[in-house]
């Protein structure tokens, strides 16, 4: 072909030149088109005015957790954490479920207030569902996911270790608040705490559930609660809880161990009574605690057996805060 | 052979026959001679008076461990502290590690005083050797070891506990007594406890070690300890100290983590100021702590490298003595 073109005359030749010129260039802006919409891409939903997403992550996502945390009708005690929460260590993003459905987003004061350390995206949801938090959000990129309520205030050192913690038993809730479940000879199972009989195994407590509101579990496990059969969305949507003992159902059958790892937390603050809302949580709900053991019941009966195991591992930080912690009479 | 045998004449066949039938019951007996030899065998060794073992033993070898207790010049709390030790729970056997060399053993008074929960077998040395107690003793059955230093008390309730974390973590040494090693500038390093600074990872302390005096760990690593270089034997016998060190560095090349998981202990003492011997332990020697730094950079020498490796993870049991010790302020 090119000798081809040695062959023409000057005119032709020239014409020739340019339409191949064109071609090349038209073709190479595609192929650089089509890079360009491979590259990651964070959805703004219903969000463009928020800032993009700066160039670099300085955070690896293997070494780093995305924040998810749900908030409705308590945006004071929202920000306020927000405060704390952004500036963990090991922080990659934090995602805000806004569950106050019909209410805009503080969009223009979170902006007005930047630049923040890291990008948090505000996802309106069109229902005000409890089990909205457990959505397999595009914008997570992290193994890793720390789930905060929105009353909950955990101190950065807590986050921090329980964070190590976490990337050593990544296939279990690893959280700061541990309940248990008990049979009773009826069969009948109940959900508490403390207060209920130990099950019986040894000494001391067991422990067979760490609540979601304040752990650290792999992203995974949002991929997976996805599947799950209808009766388990329809009982959350029902009772307006239980996601949590969902996930420790979800977990344990996933692994067939115990499914979380309790972290004794050093300082851990509900700050309900702070908010201006007068909103004070589901749990103080009458119905709350006999509601979760009606969830253990029911969901026991859709898995068909009951997954959950028991364990009574405890960990703490060594030396931290102090070396009383771990001193003893030797 | 058989048809040469049929040929011959009525006498000489029954002659044939006879050294036939001989040879094979001879081979037969020999078969059965091997069989036996290759038997489990308990070695009684010097103890021809001790008990037998019970036919059946109730623990299984998986679910139970072997207690290895060293003991030199201190038999008064060593039989104090065998007769708390030999009522743990999940206790397979004791195997005391006499290092008396030339002082019999107590076993007329042991036997006089039976019967006892578990069999106890009393190990001659014949030298008295710190590392006597790393030896593979062909008396052990069981995946677990117990090793506990002839002066220290610790209770039921934390042996139970701790030999349930280690079968959750079978690899590392699972023990009450944590140390650590430091690196300085110049490249010595440097052993201790909290006194040492912190390495330097985060908030709190780490350990790098857990001591083998209060400790369950796979008896497959006394296996491995048999296979050490010359020079680690050498060093442990230069100083009669550091075979614990030796056995933190072991298990963690073998792992590439941690070599140990603390388990905070609810209920340890020492118990070396009740003994009527004076003798009071190796450790209170001015040299002791010294030597151990130096231990630590010989291994490193040997090892060609430092295989410890920090964790700061402390494992308590949930709940008990008390709830007190996971409640918090929520």
């Amino acid at each position: 072909r090119y000798l081809h073109f040695c062959k023409l005359p000057g005119r032709v030749m020239g014409i020739r030149l340019l339409h191949f010129t064109s071609v090349v260039i038209i073709v190479l802006l595609l192929v650089a088109g089509a890079l360009t919409a491979l590259l990651p891409n964070i959805k703004d939903d219903k969000m463009p005015n928020l800032r993009r997403e700066p160039k670099t992550q300085s955070q690896s996502a293997l070494d780093s957790f995305t924040l998810i945390m749900q908030t409705y009708n308590r945006t004071d005690l929202l920000l306020k954490l927000l405060n704390h929460y952004q500036a963990i260590p090991h922080l990659h993003k934090v995602i805000v479920v806004w569950n106050n459905v019909g209410e805009k987003i503080p969009e223009e004061m979170w902006n007005s207030l930047g630049p923040h350390p890291v990008p948090v995206v505000f996802k309106v949801q069109t229902v005000n569902r409890m089990r909205n938090r457990l959505q397999n959000f595009p914008e997570l990129e992290t193994k890793a996911v720390l789930m905060m309520d929105d009353d909950t205030l955990v101190s950065a050192h807590d986050l921090a270790f329980a964070f190590s913690v976490w990337q050593q038993f990544p296939e279990h809730i690893v959280g700061f608040v541990p309940r248990k479940h008990i049979s009773t000879p009826s069969g009948v199972y109940s959900y508490g705490s403390f207060e209920l009989q130990n099950p019986g195994f040894g000494n001391g407590d067991q422990y067979s559930m760490v609540l979601i509101g304040a752990a650290f579990f792999h992203s995974g496990y949002l991929e997976d609660f996805q599947r799950q059969p209808e009766a388990v969305y329809a009982l959350i949507d029902e009772t307006q809880n239980c996601d949590d003992i969902a996930m420790n159902f979800l977990v344990a059958k996933h692994t067939g161990k115990p499914s979380g790892v309790f972290v004794k937390p050093v300082d851990i603050r509900n700050l309900e009574k702070d908010t201006n809302s007068g909103y004070s949580g589901m749990w103080h709900r009458a119905e709350h605690l006999l509601q979760r053991s009606y969830c253990v019941n029911k969901l026991v009966n859709i898995y068909d057996g009951m997954p959950l195991k028991y364990s009574n591992i405890m960990i703490a930080q060594f030396g931290f805060p102090n070396y009383a912690n771990h001193k003893n009479k030797m």
